[in-house]
């Protein structure tokens, strides 16, 4: 992990000197990127009416398909799968036990149609009965060492540049961004200071259950199985709630499963919400069938919806050709 | 809340001045001042082996008896029973219904006694079946109007002034500083910025049940009855582990439910944990009875014991004389 850190954190480096120099220069010129720069603006210009002090500005994105490429699988599936792999050797029942057989044969279609919620035996088997510490260890080995199907990187290299310019701009106007995601809390915080610059306190995720475990003398957090909390829909809201304490002025997603968190901070005045679109079969990937719900709400309500297609000049921060 | 806010504000920002000059003006030269301030300085220095950057720099405070007075009530407790006296003339039962009848009649004594856990009856009426925001306008109003019964002041004027020197030098030197307390997330919220300079997103504490309810075309979060966390003992560290997702460098509590977090701190390199000893009846208190189990545990493993009367040169921040 640690070159492609280095890589990551000069990459980092840049969006931030860009967002000095030009902001968001992955932003196509257009209506989408000058509404982004004057809500900006008009938060952070003293003598503006719409002014708002630095311990208000709260910024939540969503993780998978707002940050970072979601398709075929969701990043953290897999992961779940590659975990599965190894430790099958120890689980030879596995070979003939759905759905860990599936996973074992490979058949990704079957396992891209299971979906997270269908998976909860894998999820388990890969993500508990271990320490955070060792799990968090498994999570950087992958992320430095998996590669994407289709692009044949790593992960960390499929997130998007607009979006990392983005938060590279909000952290510079005094902004505190924090990820709110349905995906494991300690997964995105393998990704969220090395890849996004965001401390791993501002990381709102599901939660598996943990226990307390004397190691020697020493206490360490264990792993168990089952969630204490899913943070999807509602509970993106409550948990918000919970961790930050304050509502939003910014939300960021792409899916029904971002549709409360984006009502909510859509409520509050002076507020934007912002939905992207999978738009751009050719650079990325082409879907809306899981923002069914949220996208007739967005054109109702006058939210910002991103085009990749059209408001992306460069998806990934490597540029895109692979 | 205002004219106090400012007032506090402007006791912090002398404290945070003070802790430029000379740091911890108000404790006493000694071996606990020289232990704590040797502490920062040989994580913070540069050239130092012991160095450790700002990321890794995270300290957590226990809340009452830490921080605040939480004689002959916790703080929170006394609000409680505040909040039954209000809603009472909508209930007529509680005048024959124990324990509201018990708050009703005054008898603190027997209030005292009855503790944080036998009293889920008094904290479900108290706290639940309101939106956050009607409870924080109630935390605000307490905190703004109720007085301590023997100091006669409000109860943000009972805080340690020591605590919130040591607070500001930690905060001075790049320590991100978090309350972790088994008191309600929200109560403490209610004093976290104005009072400790902390802010709400840096607060755990035990948590009730949440819901998300539609109020006209908004989203609002709704309190209801139960904890989703209580945050005490064992939970404190796996709630550390949830919101921080670092194992913390300095841990300062007072009482047994705090003997978890300051053994998992200590447990890591170059950790302090600090336990606050009651010592002091003539300028506070003097009560052991619930730290039995964490006295004998700080002197063995060698962890700094603090004494209100030897180690605290001021107690509160507006002198100590009532």
């Amino acid at each position: 992990m640690k070159r492609l850190g280095l890589l990551l954190t000069i990459a980092l480096a840049l969006a931030h000197t860009a967002a000095v120099a030009e902001p968001l220069p992955s932003w196509e010129s257009g209506p989408v990127r000058s509404a982004l720069l004057d809500f900006v603006g008009q938060l952070t210009e003293p003598d503006s009416s719409t002014y708002r002090p630095p311990t208000e500005r709260i910024a939540v994105f969503d993780h998978d398909g707002t940050l970072i490429v979601e398709r075929p699988l969701l990043v953290q599936m897999a992961f779940v799968h590659e975990r599965v792999r190894e430790l099958s050797p120890a689980h030879p029942e596995w070979a003939e036990l759905a759905p860990f057989a599936t996973v074992l044969e490979g058949d990704n279609e079957v396992l891209a149609e299971m979906g997270f919620r269908g998976t909860a035996a894998l999820v388990n088997a890969a993500q508990a009965g271990i320490s955070q510490v060792e799990f968090r260890g498994a999570v950087s080995r992958f992320l430095d060492q998996a590669r994407h199907p289709r692009f044949e990187v790593v992960y960390p290299r499929l997130v998007y540049q607009p979006m990392l310019e983005l938060i590279a701009l909000l952290t510079a106007s005094d902004f505190r961004v924090y990820i709110v995601s349905s995906g494991g809390l300690e997964f995105i915080r393998g990704l969220s200071e090395s890849v996004y610059g965001v401390p791993r306190d501002r990381v709102v995720g599901s939660v598996m259950k943990y226990e307390l475990r004397e190691e020697g003398a020493a206490l360490a957090v264990w792993r168990k199985t089952g969630f204490q909390t899913l943070n999807a829909g509602s509970f993106k809201v409550l948990n918000i709630d919970r961790h930050i304490g304050r509502r939003p002025l910014l939300a960021v997603g792409n899916s029904d499963g971002d549709l409360e968190m984006l009502s909510y901070t859509h409520a509050g005045k002076g507020s934007l919400a912002v939905l992207l679109r999978h738009d751009d079969a050719r650079r990325e990937y082409a879907y809306a069938e899981d923002s069914a719900r949220v996208l007739p709400v967005a054109s109702e309500r006058d939210w910002l919806v991103v085009s990749m297609q059209k408001d992306f000049r460069q998806v990934f921060p490597n540029g895109d050709r692979f």
